[in-house]
């Protein structure tokens, strides 16, 4: 059956190449579709071929969108006073998810990692402090990843940041929500203790 | 960002339809695609969309390919005196995967189960028992899933075959090969003693 001619085959060995998915999965993946209606799956493939054609940078907040600048950049709604710093696109949508947070976003497209040959001017930070000179921010919370590049980033931003005097702040790291003390890593313990809250 | 323009917003909706793909897999998916070359995305979107209309059901063993008859049922390395008679085409699949069989295969698209409204007569029978009129099956080799509905199905093919004095075979079930006793449950057991097989 290993034969490119086979729709099936064909499908499955494109679906092998996603992150996550094996080759039990990618059969699996394969013939649901088999079993699905036909507008269903034309509508996957058209959301998948129209990702890169139809998919710009944000020149404001660099986020991935399908306009420049990106409806998050031009809602009425949110409020511009505060930008959210973060690393990657997806980073917004895991954001943007909790439904909380109401400011703008900047994506950086990396962290600095000295390891990985990444500095800061490998960062897309010019047109963030082209967004300070406008005036109207009033707060920056950096919420790159509590991993060692992203406090790397962390404190260079506030380095660069707290001269401008607007107030920077770094999302809180600590024992995640529903979780045990029991399974919580050393580090995690000493920041949940360090970055504890009065009730 | 729950845009529909958005077209990562898109195409993780589409994702999310799939079988074991929640939101968070839905949205690494879309980002990892986001990262790939572009003719990547176009081969798995051409590969989804031509599913359909590439395929066709094959009139002689009923497997879902992109000719009819299938590249299996026409293949001059094939034994044709074999038939495995397994339950969905992706049984077809895992049969594959192993490389030890050579035969035919008969796709029932369903097994036997009176709970769910599935007679005999809903199965895909009828070219099976034209394929035995041809004389060439000396064995038939029942693999519907050691569940109650393929057992039943099983059952009932062989009180229709064994008159045509064909060979029917049935699948062994037992302990999964790399698995632990402690692990298998009693049925399981029991059916590995009952189909032991001496050395």
């Amino acid at each position: 059956m290993d034969n490119p001619i086979d729709p099936v085959q064909r499908l499955v060995n494109e679906l092998k190449k996603l992150p996550g998915i094996g080759i039990k999965s990618a059969q699996r993946l394969a013939f649901h579709l088999i079993l699905r209606p036909g507008e269903e799956c034309l509508a996957l493939a058209e959301a998948i071929s129209h990702l890169k054609a139809d998919l710009v940078l944000c020149s404001r907040c660099n986020n991935v969108s399908g306009m420049d600048p990106c409806q998050i950049c031009t809602s009425a709604s949110r409020d511009s006073r505060v930008v959210c710093v973060v690393e990657e696109p997806c980073n917004v949508l895991s954001i943007e998810r909790t439904g909380v947070y109401k400011g703008l976003y900047h994506v950086l497209h990396g962290a600095i990692s000295p390891i990985n040959g990444i500095g800061p001017e490998e960062l897309k930070l010019k047109n963030l402090f082209e967004r300070f000179k406008e005036g109207r921010v009033e707060e920056v919370i950096v919420a790159t990843n509590p991993t060692s590049e992203g406090e790397s980033t962390a404190l260079y931003l506030s380095k660069l940041i707290k001269p401008l005097s607007i107030k920077i702040t770094r999302i809180a790291s600590g024992i995640p929500v529903g979780s045990d003390l029991e399974y919580a890593d050393t580090v995690t313990i000493s920041r949940a203790l360090t970055g504890r809250q009065s009730f």
